[in-house]
């Protein structure tokens, strides 16, 4: 059997464009002992990717030239050679940007019963839902009625964190790139101020929104945000550094926040994270989320692009704003 | 009675200027019923107080034009209309920058028994020593064994941040302005290593000195120091923020570290802290700090500049670099 695939074709400069990724044709074998074999239904993209087509050291080896991409994904067991794994069983693995493949079983997570589609243990129920999960309540330190700013609101992240924070009687604002996802925000999910920063500048927001202050400033952004968010901090303020999307595809350094002096006297704490720092936790995150999701406490969007040839645009997507909450890319059924 | 005390003549524009400060003349009032007559022994000039001589809101209010200026000292009491205090005792208090004063006795603490002399009070056993004390165990969270690097290091705070570190069995590295400074802080207060910045570059000095990298870097300077040091961490490190002396005599805002990005994937925590902020801890701080003088597990040095009409030079002083730990002004016996 034959599985298309995403391979990067070179090292993007800058934004990524849709020639720095080709599409290959991989050998799906027969599971022997020990393997399984998985068709898989959809696929995450995500901003952390972006990091690993540089040359570079960092939290995630780099993804080298002509080899095909890897990132979470959900697929179905098609064959077995496994005891533990049947045919039809939902698996969750880290070997998306393909349509199919066959590992090791110890590679492949069971998803087991399932209280939502599976693209949504992509989403609010997987990776970024319990980054926004652990982010605001463990590295935040969030306490019930604080006041919290988001930047990304609208992404698969932000637009966890903003809901996590209102069911904690938060005074809840977010910026986000577009009037529309502006909207989203606030009618259909209850932020408090909601804000499009491509229009004003970010301090009037801020002061608009948040006249005392705020308390806890999930950034999913960096640059002007996180300069922004600090000279609007109270007192003992929180900053879970979450993501630098605005800087994932400079081409040179960019200068960090000139007010950071300011967390001296007001006693901030910027904190950086990644989820898998708080895997412990991923079992209360799983029970948590799956109730408030089936509850309709926290409602999530997704966008969806459909077929493995289109994985490139969502990816390139991301960073160009066209997705409001997850980004997926279906590859099957 | 007459004192000489030194008021603020204009703003300083950069860096503080001896024409940007005044002498003047106060009259000493007998004490009425409730007050106190205190003769200054000491005070103390810290870099803190550079930022209160703009015109902008800060932790500390401004100071304003052509006002005597504030500050810790030592003074000891030459009359009393209040029973607490009697002829002789030694007193803390927050009006330095003049040589005698006359005030309610509710301004004063009692500095009961002491173990120094005063000016200890003011340095190793007083607010300096207790910034090192709670910002590196309380902010920086520190673990024996780990890494430590101090900038600042041969200052009042920095040159007891790494002490109480070598205590905890850390290894401790340090950077100061010359070359006397670095000497001091290997050969008499036990540093694993210590850098002139002003020579070579600092990420090659933290290799150096941190082959492995740095658990904790108490920052003093803020700048190319925070920056080198966050490019050098180890994983779940922690960055106390508590001055940023290469800013304070910046006419422009100054741009921040350009890697705090960083911070993501190592899950560092960068605090701000003033010392107020752990008042709670003062008595603890005190007795452990007293132990350790009195014992010689923590050695301070002084830097004097004698008489009010020396006071100006000695905080300007602090940012050329004039002083090996604590800069002191004696104003009387």
């Amino acid at each position: 059997m034959q599985s298309r695939a995403i391979a990067l074709a070179k090292r993007p400069e800058g934004m990524p464009q849709p020639d720095d990724f080709t599409v290959v044709t991989e050998a799906v074998a027969e599971p022997t002992e020990g393997e399984v074999q998985v068709h898989n239904l959809c696929m995450s993209v995500d901003p952390y990717m972006r990091g690993r087509m540089f040359d570079r050291k960092s939290y995630t080896p780099p993804f080298q030239i002509g080899e095909v991409l890897t990132g979470g994904a959900i697929g179905r067991v098609t064959a077995s050679a496994h005891p533990d794994f049947v045919e039809g069983d939902h698996v969750q693995h880290g070997f998306g940007w393909r349509e199919a493949l066959t590992t090791k079983a110890a590679n492949l997570a069971q998803l087991g019963d399932i209280v939502a589609p599976p693209s949504a243990y992509l989403g609010a129920i997987g990776m970024p839902g319990m980054t926004a999960y652990v982010g605001l309540l463990e590295v935040g330190a969030l306490k019930d009625g604080e006041t919290v700013f988001v930047s990304g609101a609208a992404g698969a992240v932000g637009s966890i964190v903003g809901q996590i924070a209102r069911l904690h009687d938060c005074h809840v604002l977010g910026s986000a790139g577009s009037g529309e996802k502006v909207a989203w925000l606030t009618n259909a999910l209850g932020f408090d101020h909601a804000f499009n920063y491509h229009e004003g500048d970010l301090a009037s927001h801020l002061r608009e929104g948040a006249p005392e202050g705020i308390d806890v400033y999930f950034d999913n952004v960096g640059g002007e945000h996180l300069q922004a968010a600090i000279g609007h901090m109270r007192p003992f303020g929180r900053i879970p550094l979450c993501g630098a999307i605005s800087q994932y595809n400079a081409t040179a350094a960019v200068p960090g926040p000139n007010n950071l002096a300011m967390a001296i006297g007001l006693g901030l704490t910027l904190r950086g994270f990644i989820v898998s720092h708080f895997n412990h936790l991923a079992a209360q995150f799983r029970e948590d989320m799956e109730r408030w999701v089936t509850s309709g406490d926290i409602r999530y969007e997704e966008t969806v692009f459909e077929g493995i040839e289109r994985a490139a645009d969502a990816f390139i997507g991301l960073f160009t704003g066209a997705n409001t909450g997850k980004m997926i890319v279906t590859l099957g059924e």
